[in-house]
């Protein structure tokens, strides 16, 4: 138990000495001040915080310790592509019941360092508390620059009637990952499924190479594909219209789930932190390398304004089961 | 109940309306995309997390939501004081259990939007989860100046033998506070307490200032006056000792618990967010101004590094009864 042998301070070095190169050793002030310090040059500073919970983000027996260290960075590094930024530091907020175990807290840190390491950001400081619950906030902070005096950012609010919507990756694939997880399955092709569910990669070079090719409209697939898209075309005042016959389905998922459940997965899962991007169709099919597809599914339009909707081959809406999840609302979701 | 009335987004807009001026509605990308930006000119980030858990950091017997807004954002902005800092903007991550009630928000935000109004800073974003205890994270992001080509700050590792320790204010106040509302004390002399336990004030000025004046070291008093001098101590790998006599004690807490006590208080009681200041001591003396008084209150020494101590007027050694607040060792103080 860590109330019974660490104090507070004992930890702080504790975790700073874990997270190895991803501790922000080289900024002006390093973790173990009143607060961490970097330089900047002239631009533009991009912040977004995120909190996870157990319960109601991640349940042990669906993901481990090392998983959630890795997704409280990646959810937050998520955000900063979604503006086309580059995420440079993390803060992290730690709420440890007093039943949580050092071993707990090293895979914790461990996933956060590899997140770290694989999205190219450092940890700049943080905070330990007591609490009832295993609770995380990051903040990521990250950077995006001036040219010509101006900062280009991708928005919400950017969306404009008659430009090409498209998605990177395959949404659903993670919550095609979680009902697999829940259903014991393994295998190879469900464990490409896993990987999605656990270790999601947040898109910041799609994000970088958004801007420099002129996009101006993204938003994270976070809460849903569908969801997420209904923000921009909110923020917009448009409305957006996807082809379900045009959603990029992973393969393992259509195995293993069936078409139509893959479908609803991809419509309505979230937790992909793939990137959903708004512009010219031309700017965006430019966009695929040769390790991430993006894939042109619909339209923004001029009816329907401040809602996305789903259409099928003959036409007609579609509304998938689940709307997508909303913090607050689905308690019982992991 | 927050669950079944409102949605993450509808509360989101309900609370950046609630921020009012508070709300940093004139930034680059205000609260409402995937994550805050504002212009910065070269120079440094400072930045900061803090999180308060409920039963951990305050009860609802001691203390309204409206001040555990306030000190949600105060006790962030004070570690930016105590780095020399100016805060900027302010990110919110909530954790709200399903028996929060919208008044109970309500009053969080409301204390958060005064703390704001107090220290000239704004809410850019945040995040809102659902969990099973009240929770709140909150990172303040800051800036300091280049001057001639260096970011000039307050560190803890700066103190050396020879120089003079001084602190602001008069610590112990909050934590007589505190004694006071658990023993009902009410009265004139008493209300100066209760004030300085629930509306502390961090000392953005003063860091400035003593940056200004050339001082290089100091930390704010937020775990308790001896363990914040400590962790100067041990950082700077000098010793710390203070005048018992010197101590600065609230009038009223004298009056109210007695000398003996108060003076315990100053030592080990925390949350007062003064600033303990280590340099030149005629550089410490003239940053008292008619708002606030700076007193010395000891020196830097070469013997007992690491630690601070008290020294009586007989020149002992004192060890007040609690040596300090520690967030994981001590769960059952407010």
């Amino acid at each position: 138990m860590l109330d019974s042998r660490l104090g507070e301070f004992t930890l702080i070095d504790r975790i700073v000495s874990r997270l190895g190169e991803s501790a922000a050793r080289e900024i002006l002030v390093p973790p173990g001040d009143d607060a961490a310090v970097w330089a900047v040059e002239r631009g533009a500073v991009v912040a977004t915080t995120d909190a996870l919970v157990e319960g109601t983000h991640w349940r042990r027996d669906t993901m481990s310790m090392a998983d959630v260290g890795w997704r409280a960075i990646t959810v937050n590094v998520s955000d900063i592509a979604a503006m086309g930024a580059t995420p440079r530091h993390a803060l992290v907020a730690l709420v440890l019941p007093p039943s949580l175990t050092l071993h707990d807290l090293d895979g914790f840190i461990d996933g956060m360092a590899e997140a770290c390491r694989c999205h190219d950001l450092r940890v700049a400081g943080g905070d330990i508390v007591r609490g009832s619950e295993t609770a995380f906030a990051v903040t990521v902070v990250g950077s995006a620059p001036l040219e010509d005096g101006d900062v280009r950012l991708l928005r919400r609010n950017a969306a404009r009637s008659g430009q090409a919507v498209a998605v990177s990756g395959t949404p659903g694939a993670s919550a095609a990952g979680l009902a697999l997880i829940e259903a014991n399955a393994g295998g190879a092709a469900a464990d490409a499924l896993l990987a999605a569910h656990r270790r999601p990669v947040a898109r910041v070079a799609l994000g970088r190479a958004a801007v420099e090719a002129g996009i101006g409209c993204a938003i994270d697939v976070s809460d849903g594909l569908l969801q997420d898209l209904s923000h921009i075309a909110r923020r917009s005042a448009a409305g957006i219209e996807i082809e379900l016959a045009a959603l990029p389905l992973h393969r393992a998922a259509v195995e293993l789930l069936g078409e139509r459940r893959a479908r609803d997965l991809a419509l309505g899962g979230g937790e992909d932190f793939e990137l959903a991007l708004v512009g010219a169709a031309g700017a965006l099919a430019g966009l695929s390398t040769a390790a991430l597809t993006v894939t042109a599914i619909g339209r923004v339009v001029s009816e329907h304004a401040g809602e996305a909707w789903a259409i099928t081959p003959a036409g007609e809406r579609y509304e998938p089961p689940s709307a997508g999840w909303d913090q607050l609302r689905t308690g019982d979701r992991a």
